[in-house]
């Protein structure tokens, strides 16, 4: 059984889809950790503070204030509260960068660290800002290139510890589009993607980027008329997204020791395209990772004026 | 009033989402035209015979059958009848190429015209094969390229009157499901596009066409961080999409003098990118060009054993 007299802190990583909260001891022990669909997409304001409670209220200690430290999209113009954009060249937000909620119950102390824009190109990251910090409190003044697969892939450039630039890709939405809602849907599986498949779609789009639009419909092309299994077909429109993903990506950032933040599918399959570019890159574990980012900004709240 | 006995024929597009009927006498004038949203895709096979009664019973003569000839996706294998396809290199279908299907009114004597595939690449086409056979009807023997912009835009190289190779892009998808479904939707108008967003991205994408993954995302960020309107991100989105298509078909087809198959707001868009190129483009009307290649499919029905 849980002991909630326990509770030091609550982190939380709100996305546009889902909630999710680990309740913390002192030492930075999970005490709880609990999740539900009440992502930032589904509420209104005024909803905010009693999604948070449905999922930590028996824990909360009765007579005593817990810190809530949040990361994402909770935080943008449409969430709980805006929690104003830093500005690249940066470090990672910490505590005092924070925007403070307040809240109807007297037991939450509830901090949103802030997003990253960059101005020219322009770009936006609210929920990538605190993994990246998670790889930094494990990798102090670290350079080189991270990449965070998902929905929204982010690529970025640290230098010495800083966020220097970054660039986003809708590939994983894109992937989501083409399987799920387009022509491309019949006679695809967006589960199990043929390796072959993949690896062959990646390297064709690195060779000739430019055929990235003529690829496409070929998908569905070689369904009908040339006996392509739903298998080859999903490895060959995620190696085209990705691929063409590369292709973007390879004359603006140093790919010789990608940092994938990302442990499953969607890292796995940017860890083999990179390997048809002839790179390795390193998986880390992305939750893990959002834990040690949220931990960071919790450790730097002592010295924030309450 | 129509006089139901004038009729000598009818011509029928019938697509994934539309079905449009013409009735005509025997000199080709239209005596009727109209249509109903029945398309491919929401019919079961049994369906097809009485959505097209719908729109045409009243209009057949008793005791005497009506040819009706059809092109598009009634003709596939999720169709009213499977209308096999022709191999390139091949001139347009006539009528002796058509699958004459079984009807319970016996006034109907229907046929359905094939669709035209490519082995390598794989590709196809239902229902362009028609308006490429109307727009040859009235330039025999012609040499050039044809673009039939729409949900799946085709490019044809035709030589001597023949199709030789095509390709097909999906560009009008593509705008749909990213300016609809996507995180792109916000803050972008799908109608009204800013001809110099467009422009601008069209140059951008044929400059640099490794680009086109990187720019998605961009669209979304200068909309909330840039000041950007929602007809300029329509007009950069359709920049983007038809640039990167532009890109691909520079290298494959000869751009010195394409003829657009359409007239409206799509295929202005690619007269105004090939204008980026710096290409003239002409612009045919499809509707006319449709029923033109239907009626020359009808004049060959003379030649087919009955």
């Amino acid at each position: 059984m849980t002991n909630e007299t326990d509770i030091a802190w609550i982190a939380a990583d709100w996305g546009t889809t889902n909630l999710r909260v680990w309740a913390l001891d002192i030492t930075g022990r999970t005490l709880a950790h609990r999740q539900s669909d009440k992502g930032m997409g589904k509420l209104a304001r005024e909803n905010f503070e009693p999604a948070l409670l449905d999922l930590v209220s028996d824990l909360l200690p009765a007579g005593r204030i817990v810190p809530v430290i949040i990361c994402g999209m909770a935080g943008s113009r449409q969430g709980w509260a805006e929690a104003p954009y830093m500005t690249t060249p940066c470090a990672p937000p910490s505590a005092e960068d924070a925007t403070r909620v307040a809240t109807s119950d007297t037991r939450l102390d509830v901090r949103i660290l802030p997003g990253i824009k960059q101005m020219s190109p322009p770009d936006v990251m609210r929920g990538e800002e605190t993994q990246i910090a998670g790889f930094l409190a494990g990798n102090p003044g670290y350079s080189g290139t991270l990449c965070l697969p998902g929905t929204h892939t982010k690529w970025v450039a640290l230098k010495d510890g800083r966020v220097e630039r970054f660039q986003t890709f809708m590939t994983g939405e894109s992937f989501a589009l083409y399987s799920g809602q387009s022509v491309l849907r019949h006679g695809l599986s967006a589960d199990k993607l043929d390796e072959t498949a993949f690896r062959t779609a990646v390297t064709r789009l690195l060779d000739t980027p430019t055929r990235f639009a003529a690829e496409l419909f070929a998908v569905r092309a070689a369904g009908l008329i040339a006996c392509q299994t739903p298998e080859q077909a999903g490895g060959r429109l995620s190696g085209i997204l990705i691929g063409a993903e590369l292709a973007a990506v390879r004359d603006a950032f140093d790919l010789s020791d990608v940092v994938l933040l990302g442990s499953h599918g969607i890292a796995r399959s940017y860890r083999t395209a990179l390997e048809c570019l002839g790179r390795d890159a390193r998986l880390l574990d992305a939750e893990t990772i959002t834990l040690e980012g949220l931990a960071l900004a919790y450790s730097s709240l002592s010295k924030v004026p309450s």
